[in-house]
């Protein structure tokens, strides 16, 4: 018996170990992804802020923000500090037959939440890309990820009010997608749109990006990734009907994706009569995140649907955001915020557990808290050391003013 | 008892479903592999396409592709429309020692089949690269993927008449990697060679692809994948032998690729004088598609021979394929075909059970099956929509009118 | 009982192979930080060096190299000729209840050693890029991986004299890292610096690479490999302080990467006024380096600190390596030699079994073999063949004389 404690501890560990991998995965997906929308200029940039704030990310929650998350009381609105990390879980806990004792490392279970918070960061950059100081990024990031995303998290992954309230949203198309989501809109408000975008009679001026083969491998990376995001968060796999969850949120993932890739192809084709392929990988994307707040209670053909409406509508929100002038360079407002709305609305269609007015208290709590907190956090960085760079360096790329080198010296035109 | 049952449910599923994400991983590598063989004007389409058809692939094996691969009668040519997907297996089977009850979840097995189908399809796009019509090519995903591919693959893994046969192919050597190869030799013959490729007195062009980097990172993905795509084919994990055979198909898969890459070097050497990456990176591929077929019962040292053979044929079959004027871009039915033809032949050398007969008898079925109905359907698709861009797009390149956008559009020199 | 083993054997397997996988990704990712950091001229050929090399590596530690590391008696420092790969282990060995007999596949083992082997030949590649010949190189990567390595392999990991000393190195700091820098500073100084990286009053000029987001890819890529390279050395998974400790070792390994970005962002933003991407990336691999000695026994925090001591030591090396004109266009000496020594003398400070006296003997023992004998062979292979190439050959760039191909064609000046 006590054998089999430990090879169910183990197993539960390293499929949280894995799913956690393919999530820090992510980063480099979101890197990518970002890197090939952007124009050449920016490029270097855009990378630096990818890995850094990763690594601020990573160290902000293992310094202060896990412990806000997970660490207060049940129920409440305020999280407190707290304990937990070094700590060690028992063997004797573990084997205590206790329902609440830890069945996998406690370890395991930082590094897999650590991956989700870095996730909701990476949504910020590419809205605000190709305009906004590299410092100042960074030091949102130094907020959001500690003390921002975390005191939502707590809510409802942390037990907090949202959760009391059943608030329901397996992944995070809500707590994660639509939280970073929020902070980008924050960002591009008090940002305001990149030179040269919009006319003044509204005009909306296509940028492209200069690397679509990288816009692309992003979003195989994420796809990929999104296993883990989607599959580690059943938290276990050493039973039957976990093991079968887990293989039915593998399914539903692929199959949401799929569905979003065909839906916006499809609208793209009838809209500009071609086959738009930043829409396509945005409808790849849109689909990942629209499941993503429940990806176990669809059938896989269930899941192929509400994939393909998030195809749909990243295909019109995209158009509806630069109508209104807000400007995202690589759409991942509307990827991550409005079809992020979209996947926690979803969830009462197929699963009987969840109510329509819990989603709604979710979504306006959340986009509340994360909109106005960092809508304050931009103000005040604005206030101390400006977020938007000159008209001259915006003119010139940001590479050479704030990471002293262009990403691809020998290719440009601009290096000719 | 129960418990042990649970456990190894458990780690099967999680290991099937691991397997899987590395075969899904191999769409990145197809993508980025072609992308970089392509010149870059026709680079925009050759990622849509990519992604696009893993999409596709997705969708028609869930809706209609996985029935018929395994819900026919035992033994059959014929497949019948089933049933399975989504149907509970039940705890109770798996507990009832039944040797033919399910050991893992049904929905982890779905996963891994549906990403071998989009392997299959991904051959194809490569060899049709740069002067077929984007919608022509998902049409006919659609028909490969939902219906040509899960006919022959019933034959041998849905226990139909090849597999009665005797017929061995452990991961796939003739089933998936020739099958894809035979849909892309009718393709490029309905097709025809793209323009310039071809002197009228037997002069072969070299047409270079645009970047390296991204054909040798695409090189590395499928090599990564190939674990996944040979190592979950054993298809159990969590006894003794079984842990053991999963080991040496890791090391053999890893043997016969790295085999493949330094015979094909050896040759290119020898031929051209240069290490030629494109066709070192061919010779990876070539290993890895030659050992696919029987990837256990070898020794390492056996595997890396087998590949080595794999790496040498690569080389010819791709100067023979361009001496027949198939044009080829990426060297898809070589690698694929010509080298799967190799790797299904090599199984009974170390494979007591495996007779040359019945592997003869695999490759003929499989190639007729495959190669004529997928001619059929391309022909009508040629009569309904027409198959090629006109002679002034594929001179521009597709991208443009096909996608509305370049890959690269501060890069290359058409875009000055 | 006998079951349980079965389970524990399959999940002991399995983890060493998914960590393998991992690190066998990791040539992917030293693949990609090469093409990045060189400029475009010189890029097919370190592209085929890298997958070249690891296909060596795979087949020099296949015949040879894995039975010199581990079939030799104890204690020693002359490796004999062994046995082991092919053997059989007997399920009666597991079941023995002997604390000896293997937990896991021996297949797996041998898995996870040999991309161990292409790890350490992976670093030689980038510092000796832009002016070394192909087939030299290659003729280097057999002697390496086939003997050099094993040698001083076995003598901690297959029990020679530096385990009887007590030289602790969890995951191979100097064992593999600092081994491959020592290889690599041998070549280097056999070699010389590249035409036009230093004047002749000792001004040092900066040779940007040409592609960052494949630098940043391939730092990303390393990142995540890292994860199998450190994680898997505990070397078991299946109870419950090794799941754990593996989990442990997940989360310091990512701390440490994070805290190498977060002190070589601030280092190069106070020497150089910019947030130099290069040294960014160059952090991340030294806070990875840094924490391989001993992934374990620090806390998550304690890891972020030596990580960034990693980090802030590898920006002083960088510079103080071009002061004294050992020219090393990735970074790669400073990266894994300098950080190396750094992660093996951290090891004392938070494992009490360790001491520094042992730890030096490791360094010194380590870097006299792996130097003196590479030194030698590359003198040898100087004589024989030559290692540099020729003036012109070097201006034009190799890609063209060595491998007969540019990397882009399309996109380059020089191609103009």
């Amino acid at each position: 018996m006590e054998d089999l404690v430990h090879l169910a501890y183990a197993i539960d560990t390293f499929y949280f170990l894995i799913c956690g991998v393919l999530v820090m995965w992510m980063a480099a997906g979101f890197s990518m992804l970002e890197a090939g929308l952007v124009r050449s200029k920016n490029t270097t940039e855009i990378l630096t802020k990818n890995i850094a704030l990763f690594a601020i990310a990573c160290t902000m929650y293992l310094f202060l923000g896990y412990y806000i998350m997970y660490s207060s009381p049940e129920g409440g609105i305020l999280p407190s500090l707290g304990f937990l990390i070094g700590e060690e879980n028992t063997l004797d806990a573990a084997l205590s037959g206790d329902e609440d004792a830890p069945y996998y490392s406690m370890r395991s279970d930082f590094f897999f939440q650590v991956v989700f918070v870095a996730t909701a960061m990476s949504i910020v950059s590419g809205a605000v890309a190709e305009r906004m100081k590299l410092w100042a990024f960074l030091a949102f990031a130094v907020v959001l990820t500690g003390v921002i995303y975390p005191v939502s998290g707590f809510w409802t992954w942390g037990g907090g009010w949202l959760d009391a309230a059943g608030f329901s949203d397996f992944a995070g198309s809500g707590i994660v997608h639509m939280a970073g989501a929020s902070a980008a809109l924050a960002g591009v408000l008090v940002l305001g749109a990149r030179k040269g975008k919009y006319g003044p009679n509204g005009e909306v001026y296509a940028i492209p990006g200069a690397n679509m083969p990288l816009a692309t491998l992003g979003t195989f990376i994420l796809w990929m990734g999104w296993f883990g995001f989607n599959g580690g968060s059943e938290l276990k796999m050493s039973d039957f009907d976990s093991a079968n969850n887990v293989a039915q949120v593998f399914v539903n993932t692929n199959a949401a994706a799929a569905g979003g890739v065909i839906a916006a192809m499809i609208v793209a084709k009838l809209l500009f009569k071609k086959a738009d392929l930043t829409m396509i990988l945005n409808g790849a994307l849109a689909g990942l995140v629209a499941i993503t707040a429940e990806p176990l209670a669809p059938s896989a053909q269930g899941a192929a649907l509400i994939g393909a409406v998030g195809g749909v509508i990243v295909v019109f929100s995209i158009i509806l955001l630069d109508k209104l002038r807000i400007d995202d360079p690589v759409g991942a407002i509307s990827v991550h915020g409005v079809v992020g709305i979209w996947g926690v609305l979803a969830v009462p269609l197929t699963n009987a557990d969840a109510t329509f007015g819990a989603q709604i208290l979710g979504i306006v709590g959340i986009f509340v808290w994360v909109f106005a907190a960092s809508l304050i956090v931009w103000l005040i960085i604005k206030a101390i050391m400006g977020v938007r760079v000159s008209e001259e360096e915006e003119y010139a790329g940001v590479d050479l003013t704030e990471c002293g080198m262009e990403a691809y010296p020998e290719f440009t035109k601009s290096s000719k």
